[in-house]
């Protein structure tokens, strides 16, 4: 008899666990009048045109047709609602807390410490800044270089990455929205798994030039290496090595020290999501999260068009009016922004999220905000922004997976958990990326690639806080060096894709 | 005693050709009032504010400040005018017409013709595409072991590329204009580098779907590779090692084979640009392209902002209406694109652009102009489209080097051409690029990435048309495979970064 998950008692819309046959009776009794693909939605009730469909109880949208209880609702028998409205948005309504932290839980890791950063680190990398993409393919040749020759013998250090982006010139960089890129690239090379270390290579004539990248006293040739005034191709290869040499030196020295979690910065992201997706691998992460609160660690989440939907929800749980009004702000700026390129948040479902489930981006909002878990929302970050205070944070960014990847590294994560239920083999160079699973399945067939899998959950064989308590200690060991995640094992790396929502010229 | 440059007799500004210092005589009797650094404007006459300076015959705007004959005339003193009107621009009124090809040089190259593709390839590359971002770490990881495991065994093969790039989701795919990257990406597998084989590597669950990008006669398991339909990253490994062995198989077949030029299209690029562009390495390259297009080549010429204030006179050169048409509404595009970022085309000189001289976007296009010598304009492309006609064509896109390039690769383009004024190492993995200094002093600092200077122009040892001659020769021998640019020589690839207008999601 196939399980069907209900999430809230006003639900009248569930999912079964398993692809389920027509006429096959269901757990609770329900008979289904049609085939229902696995996560897809089953009528729990005999509903007719108009009706809302309710789960998470909240509405996803109106009926066009009608459905009989046990038949299927696909996403083009729904009206998808106005967004919700950002004015006047009630804030800090909702009582949110956090369990506290069982006593067999460590509040301790073993974190690099970085100088002038908020955060420690969780690795030990020299990264290199390029001002400008025109400089890739020269850095490209000496990272190889570096690798090969220089690496061995700084057994401390995990790696060289150049910060190769799209950014830096042919762009209109007194644009309005240039702040954004400059800010992002800017707090990347401050990323806590950089140890504070400033390498940067410029071209010469590009219009991001040094000085919007680093503070005056950073800006010299300590620091930076600028290839219009090295003589031909050989020098710069020559002066790229010397520098990383002085910074592999440095970093070498760095050792791991044992810090409170309070020190640990952590991204949550979703991507390729499913119907599980916001049953199991979300809620479970939004345990971890809580666990991690709980233990003073901060937890950014982000993706601007996923939340959108749920934005009421998240006021609700902003700890400030200030928290509130930028969380407004910043969804209507993301409206504009939609708007202007003629679309709006209805863009986002991918036809992978629909296929596993999502009929449309309420639903898979609802998902998505699971995983920010229960804590009160201190603060709320623009795109690339650094934190200034400690526990659940909103990181306003794009929903696509390898842009929010680098913005939150700007924002100063050292580690990312990541949650799929379509499966991506998702990693960033810098970051560790821990990749949980909303399906067993997922991880049946991607048994290399998933690192935790919260199928288990809509199975009935682990609770949300039991995979919450997995993810929470693989946060740790992971943090503290002692586990790789299966993208950093094989070097699955995404490029570095930066949000620049300004022309090119 | 220095030279100074005046193009046209009506000009009454010039540039001298070193740096000048206050009281030196220069040639013509004119003495420096000031000192004046190489390549920027001196007075020719006494100057009041409200006078136009003159330079290529036209107007770069009025001055604010007056100025004295032999004093210098700074960006800051000139008022940049309003674009001009792309309404009515009148077509087909200058008798545009290419110099007879000398007989001495090459009408043949030997190349590699392409299955499907109008033009032949100079190079003979496995391009595998991607589908999305998602699927870079993990295809990154397999062209490395391609390189070290099968490239070796097929000696034919000049190389194999990973086609990542930043589009396939997190974007609204159904944006006003996505189908810019759409294009873009499908016509890039279709260069003629890539032979005509087909290979692409998809996620699964990305909103750029294979049918998006193949023809349905291509989008099957021959030559796509889906993730997520892969049992494991090594099941994936093996699955992309397997495919790119029977395509390099049938890539090692092709040979080069004698062609006639009419077989070849070239790309023109400047970058980094300062006042010797315009009167030396792009009047060279303009040469080098009506050569080329007398010997029934086909030329691309590109970058919007920078022909911008130049269109009445690319207007005046439209072989007929149709072309001129679509020229003035591919500028309106733009001018509506920079609007809607707040911004507008003096946006585009860089400070590298404007340390070298170039006072204003004016200036800059009447350099940049030069480069698509006197050639009638045959088409007019929008970004990323293929040409049906050959001769000199304007490729539409913006300026930014590094987008450029793969947008004229989209548009068939198996060799570009890259004019330089101050320096930059830029390259493309699967089109060899040849760099022109503008500079002699360009070429004595980068000497090993500079591969020909046209600085010998200014210095009055050589003309136009010997530099142009060169080029030609270069460029036939270069796609003929017997002489590597330097930027291949060495490896040095920019990232393949894509034109896309529309938001992310």
């Amino acid at each position: 008899m196939v399980r069907i998950i209900k999430i809230k008692p006003e639900d009248n819309a569930a999912i079964p666990v398993e692809d389920v046959k027509q006429g096959e009776v269901l757990a609770g009794g329900l008979t289904a009048l049609c085939s229902i693909p696995q996560g897809h939605k089953i009528a729990l009730a005999d509903l007719k045109p108009g009706d809302k469909i309710i789960r998470y109880g909240v509405s996803l949208g109106g009926l066009k047709t009608g459905v009989k209880a046990g038949g299927l609702i696909s996403e083009q028998m729904l009206e998808l609602p106005e967004a919700s409205c950002l004015d006047r948005m009630p804030w800090g309504t909702q009582n949110s807390s956090v369990p506290p932290l069982d006593p067999s839980l460590p509040v301790f890791f073993d974190g690099y410490e970085a100088p002038g950063a908020f955060y420690a680190g969780t690795r030990n990398i020299l990264g290199i800044m390029t001002g400008v993409q025109c400089v890739t393919g020269v850095l490209n040749v000496a990272v190889r270089k570096i690798r090969e020759e220089l690496l061995p013998q700084y057994p401390n250090v995990d790696g060289v990455t150049a910060l190769n982006h799209a950014y830096g010139c042919g762009v209109a960089i007194h644009a309005r929205e240039s702040v954004i890129p400059i800010r992002t690239l800017k707090n990347i090379l401050r990323n806590p798994n950089f140890g504070g270390e400033i390498m940067a290579v410029g071209l010469g004539c590009e219009k991001l030039t040094m000085d919007m990248l680093l503070e005056p006293e950073e800006n010299n040739t300590d620091n930076v290496i600028i290839l219009q005034e090295q003589n031909g191709f050989h020098a710069m290869i020559k002066a790229v090595m010397a520098m990383a040499e002085r910074k592999l030196d440095r970093l070498n020295r760095r050792r791991r020290q044992r810090l409170p979690l309070e020190r640990l910065c952590i991204g949550f992201q979703c991507g390729g999501s499913d119907a599980f997706s916001g049953i199991t691998a979300n809620p479970s992460a939004g345990y971890a999260s809580d666990l991690l609160v709980s233990a003073g660690a901060t937890v950014l989440f982000s993706e601007v068009t996923e939340v959108r939907d749920g934005a009421y929800l998240l006021a609700a749980r902003c700890a400030d009016r200030e928290t509130a009004q930028k969380l407004a702000a910043e969804m209507n700026w993301y409206d504009r922004y939609l708007e202007a390129g003629g679309v709006d948040r209805s863009a986002n479902p991918s036809p992978g999220n629909k296929k596993g489930g999502l009929a449309n981006i309420i639903e898979k909002a609802m998902g998505s905000i699971a995983k920010s878990g229960t804590a009160p929302i201190v603060e709320v970050l623009s795109p690339g922004e650094r934190p200034s205070r400690k526990g659940l944070i909103f990181a306003a960014t794009p929903a696509s997976d390898f842009v929010c990847g680098p913005l939150q590294m700007a924002s100063g994560i050292s580690l990312q958990v990541f949650m799929t239920g379509r499966g991506t083999p998702y990693g960033l160079e810098a970051v560790p990326v821990i990749k949980v699973s909303s399906r067993t399945a997922m991880k049946d067939v991607w048994y290399d690639l998933i690192d935790i899998n919260a199928g288990s959950i809509a199975e009935g064989t682990e609770s949300i806080e039991d995979v919450g308590r997995r993810i929470y200690n693989m946060i740790v060991e992971t943090a503290s060096g002692r586990h790789k995640p299966w993208a950093e094992e094989y070097g699955i790396f995404n490029d570095l894709c930066i949000f620049d929502p300004g022309p090119l010229t």
